[in-house]
């Protein structure tokens, strides 16, 4: 029974579990990569963990997402970032060299390879078959830092291609034909594996934009085989050595399978407000369009943007209609000023952004009230443009060419043209805006701007722990109410002492306050406790503040791992009860912890009113491990010094 | 007793008043500019003024502050003023084709020509030997409904420019000399009328950088004369035929004169944080940099930056630097790209920001904490680059380039580099970004997103005024006390009636409610009432509200003005002690309010405390004629309907 390509990459890589669907498995992570809006979090943490240097194959720091620089606050994390990235022996990618997820692809991108990134698109480089997943910042660091990333075994859905795309249909088209078949809760605990006889077709950058958007299915990631196509992409970017072919075993075994017919798909778009929202655009008919962007890590490729300057040459934007365009990267900028293609883009009215996110992440470009924008990106949610009243559509950037000229939203295969772009057999290589790490790391200081602070660590668990109740909230409190993230705010996700003066802002103005003046102490919480987002923020105020265990009725699941993660215990009433029993400021004590912890028995008592309560520890043995050892980054910290001193 | 060029200008277009040095005088505008973030209140006021198409020239909208459309506002605003210029006949220059100066200058300067733009850099294009000057809104709408502007007659300081530019320093430090000579104060009440052998040396655009940062100087503007360079510009622009010579008279009188001596001039640079701050950069010395800008209607012409590109040919950005450049306009941007100058510009490692006013104007590209940049722009006021302890340094584009790759402040000279640029015998020329407006105004509607909202106009005054007092305030009540500006209200500055409820706010919070519910009637100042910024807001809030008349015991002169271009009735209690007597809400009556305005003395009735007393109307009759007719759009109006007429 052979093994499909997702699981002989997870085979060679797994260093912890069983490998059977469903199952927590660790796997060795080869290359990591960050963006900078979740970068400056990761590397705090990696500073945290007190490592020399990164421990991967290869860790890259991009700088793509904060570039329009309203503030201080960008330049300084960009600073922060460059820096910290020379001492731990991560390359580091100045802003203007390109999408992390582009760049990547171009100059890094490994078959055979795992890769975590902090950014939901990391799957990208599913393209030339590598294991590519999204992550937390910890995870990044931690991975970075030389651990395993946890994952739980996927179900695999192979998706088989068959025949070959009409002129001006593209990959876009494909990935939305799949998101209108699985939808986007489809993909949830999934890898999508790419193949049939379509695959042939599709190059690099193709195979590319299909595993990017694959995010939008909600699945773990997307992967494409390595083949001759996969070896020509490496070769124009001057590293055919890096490349080796991978293909699934002839009768391997895959939990699902679809079919998608190349060769009668239409040019597709998302409609508002959601990526599987998708129809043919001669179906959705010529809708008036005020805001044509193209770009994104989705669609900003050499490729793509040679089609969109072959269709643009000599043509003319309509003068209703603004299109904006961001290359992906500086070597797709370069190659389009250098061959001319450039010169026919600008010719044509359009304007030209920097290479970076851009308007796919609401930075900048927002349109006009109730506008019709036409976006090469993956992701037209509700607001997300900046404009609450804007009808955004997800589309080829064929179709968004040619819908440019027009003006209204059409099909491109209604203009007859050979857009057959050749892939170059030497990509324009010049990594000079990659700088490479300071060779002894200890020599560069690290810069921190004002807004950047130290992350809090934990100390490992003691015998006893004891402290007063310093604050009690109700059923359902989200990690809203404990780190609350608005405008006002989120400039300073750098910065955990201030943002920690807001924790609870919303429930208890006078928590952070109490807390420091009490040491910390316990959290009672009811049912639900810490449900909503994934921040890892409203564990990080709570620990800088002190705050050593959180006792509640029960817990959301993310919550409680990012609990656990940062040594903070995470205790449940055995009875209910109790909850009502206990009151603000009460001292509590729990003694002879390590061995609680470990029987899942533990004994509170409540030293101000001088009777004791029954809770449980929920916890598996590595859980208690990280929380003996004051949270995860200690505790891989731990591990790496014993496997040195093995070694 | 020969003229010097500005007063030949001046005297061809004069239509009122004695031309003489401090006499107020009234000139005819043949064109007129707007940019988007003065622009949208232009047109307002143009719409209020009921005429049906401008009687300019030529009018031209540019679209090139608010690029970066963080929210749906800046589309909107863009949208409004590309349907209100098509239907009242101005040439719409969109997003995307280039920074207004740099724009006007290369497709509609024209020597002898007057112009006035709604920004304070218009008068870059004295570069070519027109009198172009920056005004506020109203005036500009005033001109393009055919009204003259009026000035006081200026001085005229002949800058008489002796032998030739060494290599490697540039127009950019001749204007920083005339600063560090004259200083930011200056210029006040003059023009700056360039002459001498060193004048044929120039190429326009290196004039245009000269007259540009005139503005600095605080002068009125600045002037080149028109000769053969003048011609081989408008010539490879493809419009000789708008060239024609232009010269003082042999023996051309002027009030001052300064002589600079180019063969001796340094590289210069204005530090921190004025203009005229002016020092030789070999004497301040190999600070290190952390940006470099380079762009903005002051460095951003083809010229410019063909010399960055060879500068940076075949070199990288220092690893510490981000540069960032903008070009000027499209035309440069594309012929850049043609000509393989732009592939050299990102080979080396800039970031190319659209073509657009960006960073110079705060909107972007805010440096880090305490970081140097150097910037080829025109102003280094503290906080203006959005970072309060940036240090920021004005330079030449070819002290950017060098010092960008150095990583330190660099004299260009140290660089032994032929710059020599020839001035293109053809620019690319491309004027599809240029809208032109309708043939028939009256079919297009104008569209107005929701924050743009009609002008508040005035009706003509009527034979008696009276209402309530409806606010009393104190002494030296500042434009920021009447209608403040911050951040929070900054985005409605097209949007009077939003602007009306936050009136007076930080003085009396109900005065909007209260002004409304009595029809407006009367504010009651002290001395020195309306100090401080030109805002016209101050005199917009006002008029919607209903306010009739301000009696004060004095006015500042900009607001006084304010008020009358309204129609708002200003008045001087002629005995102080009046002040005292009357209260929040008494009636107030002025009979036969023509009649008394023309007399100067004035009686008021305070009808609720029965008695009189008297004010004065200290106003000429050019003023009063605009408040009978309701402010200065209406009287504009009907001194145009009433020439139709005689016509």
């Amino acid at each position: 029974m052979g093994l499909n390509l997702v699981y002989k990459i997870l085979k060679e890589h797994l260093v912890e579990g069983e490998l059977r669907g469903g199952e927590t498995i660790g796997i060795k992570i080869d290359q990591t990569l960050t963006q900078d809006s979740t970068g400056t979090m990761a590397y705090l943490q990696l500073e945290a963990m007190g490592i020399d240097r990164v421990k991967t194959k290869r860790s890259v720091a991009f700088i793509d997402h904060n570039m329009l620089q309203q503030g201080f606050e960008n330049a300084d994390d960009h600073k922060y970032i460059q820096t910290v990235a020379s001492k731990y022996g991560v390359l580091f990618s100045k802003p203007g060299n390109g999408i992390c997820h582009q760049v990547f692809l171009e100059r890094f991108s490994c078959p055979g390879d795992t890769l975590i990134g902090s950014d939901s698109h990391t799957p990208t480089a599913g393209g030339v078959g590598m294991i590519a997943i999204g992550a937390g910042g910890l995870d990044v660091a931690l991975a970075m830092g030389g651990g395993a990333y946890y994952i739980t075994a996927p179900k695999v859905c192979k998706v088989n291609l068959v025949g070959k795309l009409r002129s001006m249909v593209s990959a876009k088209d494909i990935i939305l034909e799949v998101l209108r078949n699985q939808t986007v809760k489809g993909g949830v605990g999934k890898v999508y594996e790419y193949a049939g006889e379509g695959v042939k077709y599709l190059s690099v950058p193709q195979r590319a934009t299909i595993t990017n958007m694959g995010a939008e299915l909600g699945a773990t990631t997307s992967i494409f085989p390595s083949d001759d196509k996969t070896r020509e992409f490496l070769k124009a970017q001057g590293r055919e050595n890096e490349w080796k072919e991978l293909a699934p075993d002839a009768d391997a075994i895959y939990d699902e399978e679809i079919t998608i017919d190349l060769s009668t798909l239409e040019a597709l778009a998302a409609k508002p407000h959601s990526p599987d929202n998708v129809e043919e655009v001669n179906k959705i008919g010529k809708i008036k369009v005020d805001q044509v962007a193209i770009g994104s890590c989705t669609n900003s490729s050499y490729e793509d943007l040679m089609k969109v300057a072959k269709i643009l040459k000599g043509k003319k934007v309509n003068p209703e209609v603004s299109l904006v365009i961001a290359p992906g990267s500086r070597q797709v900028m370069e190659m389009l000023a250098r061959n001319g293609a450039l010169g026919d883009i600008i010719s044509a009215g359009a304007r030209i952004l920097e290479n970076s996110c851009g308007p796919c992440i609401g930075m900048g470009q927002a349109p006009g009230t109730d506008a019709v924008s036409l976006r090469t990106f993956n992701r037209n949610f509700y607001g997300r443009s900046g404009t609450l009243s804007a009808q955004v559509y997800l589309v080829s950037p064929e179709t968004g060419a040619v819908s440019a000229i027009a003006g209204y939203l059409t099909d491109p295969r209604e203009l007859d043209l050979d857009l057959n772009i050749e892939v170059p057999k030497n990509f324009l290589i010049d990594d000079s805006m990659i700088i490479k790490p300071a060779e002894c790391g200890k020599e560069v200081e690290v810069v921190r701007g004002p807004n950047i602070k130290p992350f809090p660590t934990n100390t490992p668990l003691s015998d006893e722990v004891s402290g007063k109740i310093t604050i009690k909230v109700e059923d359902n409190i989200t990690t809203d109410h404990i780190m609350p993230s608005n405008s006002k705010l989120l400039p300073f996700r750098s910065n955990i002492p201030y943002l920690a003066e807001y924790c609870f802002n919303t429930v208890d103005v006078d928590f952070p306050k109490r807390a420091q003046e009490n040491g910390g102490g316990f959290i009672i919480g009811g049912q639900n406790y810490g449900q909503g987002s994934s921040r890892e923020h409203a564990a990080l105020a709570p620990l800088y503040l002190g705050i050593k265990g959180v006792i509640t009725k029960s817990f959301a699941r993310i919550h409680k791992a990012n609990l656990i993660n940062n040594g903070i215990i995470p205790l449940v009433f055995e009875n209910e009860s109790d909850y009502d029993k206990i009151s603000l400021l009460d001292e509590l004590k729990i003694e002879d912890v390590k061995t609680a912890l470990t029987t899942g028995e533990v004994e509170v008592k409540n030293v101000t009113q001088n009777y004791s309560f029954k809770v449980k520890a929920e916890l598996s043995q590595k859980d208690i491990d990280v929380i003996l050892a004051g949270g995860k980054l200690s505790y891989t910290k731990l591990m790496a010094e014993k496997e040195d001193k093995n070694a």
